[in-house]
């Protein structure tokens, strides 16, 4: 029978539980902010609340000197989709016969935010008096625009001169056990719209059009094969993709004014955006095209190869499952893009990543105590002096 | 003042009015084939009604001996758009201070329709014995589907063994000034449906997929780029155009998983389509694409190269306006494609196009009058003996 009461489960789990019960759909929050502005100022966090347009955010700050760790992630989720795709109901929390915590942000992100109180809290507990502060950066619009959550407070701390030396966000970054991956960094990504234009006509009369169509292909053809660089030790190369194509009204006997081709650079520390929007503009001018162009820059890469941090969070990985995790900085962004933009090393640091945003999201309930102890086995790591810690542990 | 009554007018003008008045927008005939029969009739044609599904038809027949020409024509057409955008209103036929007699199917092609009644009407007073046989082959769907039409009909005639040699089809075929050219024949129409397969996936991990875009741009640009023959003296080069291309739901970070192309080949009578089928498949498996494939054949080449037809279409509106026509297989296709298949001789002969299918389409009034002569005039050429030609005109 699935377990849907918490009230024996471990610390972790019950407020797991609640939060996954809160229909956060983003950018909503549904009070899962209250309940974590709660954990913390009974702890002596002081809490700092950012709402921005219709995004809740806050920051909390604990301690008055010496280096800051944020621990950054969201409480908005995805849509659930239709509740009947799900064996069980999407805000129904509960741990069926498997040993699985089910149910939408179960794995992004609100395992991790669970996590990240009961391990402040465990390590408060043990080292009163510990070196550093400890911050939290919660936003309700990671899922969503993701305009008025961490970008916007982000810009609120570099205002407001906000130390932060380091933040682990907890999205799911683990493939298959639990810390096997730590992303150390991300690619950026590059997003443009291009319209080509040519002349409209009808089939019969090809001379009279310029079918834009037939012009796009050579040009495309070659940024589709350009090797833009070879990546380097922490980013694969730079990919170019097209994700849609569309000209003509679906007519088959008209030639079509335009065409466009929506695309998207994820790129290397090795090119900088400027550098891919000009060679795309020169392959497009050798061309000869007649066309506009829109750039997005979604993202630039940020990459943490090596410090205090990265090491921290491998020892804390290694102090719990025994195993050292690798680093990586595949996959899609996240908010760890912007917050990388203060300065600060980001790591991203969560549980098993295959059910999110899918129907049925679940991971190991146990993945969760576990998590929570990796958390704060990597603030021992960074914020206990060798002597205070073998008096900690002792 | 613009002319809306046309008692005053010449029995053409008169006759195109009362056509231009129903809206016969395709498939609907309005009437119109009433009002054609009824004139028929009075000559002694038989009349044959042939409806197929919901489209009116008819074959009608003067004579008992010898060759047949036919008038081939349509009732139905295309539909007008917002009234509001028409300097008259597209179903209230007039005559403008410019002297343009305006309404949806002035020249597309009710003006024909009733030239070619009036031309028969004189044809026959003057020439009540005259050599061979007169017919009239009427759809209301020439604008549409074009199955239950012409197509029908014609199947209709080869069934019953129907003799017919020649035909004038009174598709508007001039370009600036009334009869300087003459299609005596149309490029072939084949059209295809390409979906190219590939491995749907998140931009961010091009690696577990396979782009069907990235794949399809050299195949499509080899195809865009080949030559399909040379032409001949009277067809122009077969052309390929793609006139869609769609791919991706709009979603910037998804990879999709097809990519859909729709294209048509304009094709001259130095290839078949079975020719082109064979060259296309053989591209795109050169590529090695995984793909589907649907064809449309919309209509085999014809040519009407020479011949008594040619001649005397050529010797009509050299009589009327004192130039030598232009014999030309450019421009879409026509139900001429269909007519061809009973190896009649085909040519198509009418008032000037540059409006058709458009708001406000007009054609100057005294053009239908000279069309009306011209038709009489190539009627002359082909069945009256150089002899009794001499005695009818004296």
């Amino acid at each position: 029978m699935p377990i849907t009461e918490p009230d024996a489960l471990s610390p972790t789990l019950q407020l797991a539980f609640d939060l996954l019960r809160r229909p956060s759909v983003t950018p909503d929050d549904e009070g899962c902010q209250d309940v974590l502005i709660e954990r913390l100022e009974a702890l002596g966090f002081h809490i700092e609340r950012l709402p921005f347009g219709d995004v809740d955010n806050f920051w909390a700050m604990r301690g008055h000197h010496g280096p800051v760790l944020a621990f950054a992630g969201h409480t908005d989720v995805v849509p659930s989709g239709p509740s009947t795709h799900w064996e069980f109901p999407p805000f129904e929390p509960c741990i069926d016969d498997h040993g699985m915590l089910c149910g939408r942000g179960a794995s992004d992100m609100k395992g991790s935010l669970a996590a990240m109180i009961t391990a402040v809290e465990h390590f408060v507990e043990q080292y009163p008096d510990h070196d550093g502060r400890i911050a939290f950066l919660i936003t309700s619009d990671e899922e969503g625009p993701a305009i008025d959550g961490t970008r916007a407070v982000v810009e609120h701390l570099r205002e407001t001169h906000e130390r932060l030396d380091y933040c682990i966000v907890g999205e799911p970054s683990s493939t298959r056990e639990l810390g096997d991956m730590i992303k150390n960094g991300r690619r950026g990504s590059l997003g443009g719209v291009l319209h080509i234009k040519g002349v409209q006509g009808h089939v019969a009369y090809p001379h009279l059009a310029r079918n834009p169509i037939h012009q796009a292909l050579p040009a495309l053809g070659t940024l589709a094969n350009e090797h833009w660089d070879h990546g380097n030790e922490f980013f694969p190369a730079t990919s170019f993709q097209v994700s849609n194509i569309r000209a003509g009204s679906g007519a088959t006997n008209v030639i079509p004014g335009d065409v466009e081709v929506i695309f998207n650079f994820r790129f290397s520390t090795e090119v900088t955006h400027e550098q891919l929007q000009a060679r795309t503009t020169a392959i497009l001018d050798a061309h000869g095209l007649e066309y506009s162009l829109d750039w997005t820059l979604n993202g630039e890469p940020f990459l943490t190869a090596e410090g205090a941090l990265v090491d921290a969070a491998i020892q804390g990985v290694e102090a719990v499952t025994g195993r050292r995790p690798t680093l990586s900085t595949s996959g899609g962004t996240s908010d760890g893009r912007f917050i990388a933009t203060l300065g600060a090393q980001v790591v991203e640091l969560g549980p098993l990543n295959d059910t999110i945003h899918k129907v049925n999201e679940r991971i190991r309930a146990a993945d969760l105590d576990d998590l929570s102890r990796i958390y704060s086995a990597t603030l021992e790591a960074l914020f206990v002096k060798a002597e205070s810690h073998s008096k900690g542990i002792a």
